[in-house]
């Protein structure tokens, strides 16, 4: 079976073989530069890894897998754009290097590509492929404008939080296998299993960041610990640490949150305690073991062949950089 | 044959009919909003129009007329966003009602909508209806990055003017027809010459557009004159006055653009006067009549009925409300 990285790699070598456009150099310069930003490519070979557990190639799931890279790196730049982010994987981001319009424009040119290379889809389930991707672009704009109504929102619940990253994160990565499986010609229910152990770990995998974010290892962790948390982000973290507080934590926790002046380290390490004491740091942990549980079980029901579950199984332990 | 204020009427039905989406909430009303605008629903009518033309009904082409509809809306949306316009049919502009992260979101929605609306299309031109749409829509961010290009460039010249609008406009306009004409059967040469014909007269429509802006009636024009006067836009009657003015001309007109203080009633009337005195006014003129001769004499070329010739006349005239 072939491993992630040398799928990855075809998936580099194709994605430098597109030709986005050359005039006008502003349209396409900033698509380029966005493209070349890099990341690990996860859901186009998430997408070929999938399809080769049904084929023998996954050359029928070229096509789509190379429209969900553009059309995730799409939703990155408009995303940056919207929460005025300046950096992007250690980079400044397009909105920052080429100004807000450009930014606006190439990233709907992105979209558009997205669409173009799909459509070159040679594929008994052509048409099934190209629904997939309508629905989840459309679930991951709900999901994104969740994640803007919550800002000014007070009241956003647990529940409310795991729906908002299920659209915003969670139906791209499960898409992403379900499009593979469909290319690969799985039958509608092996599709459907992948697709809801897809989701799981969607979900399992964003609750990490955000645990990542608050109590991850600055030397590894990429940027600034602290983030959400000088953001005021209602993430699962927040939510349960209010749930959780007793009244005097809940002041507290009030008053960093009211507080636009307060010290960025002052904040982060007032506000992890609180997370820990409150028990949500370990309400965060037994939920995103119980969805890693879950989708570990949704695998196991599957009738696929060892091999494969095998697969999917290493690609979870990878995701959680787990030793089993 | 049908005219074209029955065909309006059923794309009216149609979008009434469409179901955006409900939650949430902040990301589907401003669709609605911004499709309720209205618009005199020119490409899908056109759409339609010309696929009735080569089949008893227009059935097949009613998805490609929504996709056409929806997408033009998408390019307002944004393009108003990148202006900051405020106001669009006398109404606020999405941004300005909602704010600018919704318009870019909402926007980005209505993309994705028009490409599962065009995905609908049962037609044995699927492929190549399709591939018409990838490449108009892909034409038009072009044109709006050239358009934004020239804002900070001096040497724009008459030809590279006529590419942008041409981008801009004429494209979707001319593939409009083309849809219709795939949908509804017309053979490789027909469709070509019918798309000709829809770029020399969205070329012409837009210098109308843009004569209008300067010359047109206060009382029918819809906006205030004299906004591309006001912005320093480079119109084609702003280069050929340029190429047309003496010296003095030049001077004085150079004095105005580089004035930010300058009164809008004293640069329009000065602007205007230079317009004409330079001559650009009479080449404006000349150039919106040869689009329009060459147009009509496309049509002539062309091997269809003579009640369809007719019919694009009729169009063509009444886009520039002649009597003849």
């Amino acid at each position: 079976m072939l491993s992630f990285e040398s799928i990855q790699a075809d998936v580099e070598k194709w994605l430098a073989e597109l030709d986005y456009g050359k005039e006008p150099k502003n349209l396409y310069e900033p698509i380029r530069y966005a493209m070349s930003l890099g990341g690990k490519r996860l859901r186009p070979t998430l997408c070929l890894a999938t399809c080769a557990l049904f084929k023998d190639d996954y050359n029928q799931a070229k096509w789509p897998a190379l429209a969900l890279e553009i059309f995730h790196n799409f939703t990155l730049l408009h995303d940056d754009v919207m929460d005025k982010a300046t950096i992007r994987r250690g980079k400044p981001t397009v909105a920052s290097k080429y100004g807000l319009n450009t930014a606006i424009l190439s990233g709907d040119a992105m979209l558009i590509e997205a669409y173009r290379l799909l459509q070159q889809t040679d594929s008994p389930s052509f048409s099934l492929i190209t629904d997939a991707f309508n629905q989840v672009a459309r679930e991951v704009c709900e999901g994104q404008q969740l994640d803007m109504d919550f800002e000014t929102r007070e009241d956003v619940t647990a529940a409310e939080y795991l729906e908002m990253i299920r659209l915003k994160t969670a139906v791209l990565l499960a898409t992403s296998i379900k499009m593979g499986a469909l290319a690969g010609g799985a039958t509608a229910q092996e599709t459907q299993s992948l697709y809801e152990y897809g989701i799981l770990i969607g979900l399992a995998f964003q609750l990490q960041d955000d645990m990542l974010d608050s109590f991850g290892n600055p030397e590894t962790f990429g940027k600034a610990i602290g983030g959400d948390i000088m953001d005021n982000k209602k993430t699962y973290l927040l939510i349960k640490a209010y749930e959780g507080a007793d009244a005097q934590q809940r002041r507290e926790l009030q008053a960093w949150m009211s507080n636009p002046e307060a010290v960025r380290e002052e904040k982060v390490e007032a506000v992890k305690a609180i997370f820990q004491v409150s028990g949500a740091k370990d309400a965060t942990q037994a939920k995103i073991e119980e969805l890693f549980a879950q989708a570990m079980s949704k695998l196991r029901e599957m009738e696929i062949p060892a091999e494969g579950k095998r697969y999917f199984i290493d690609y979870a332990n990878t995701l959680f950089k787990r030793d089993k």
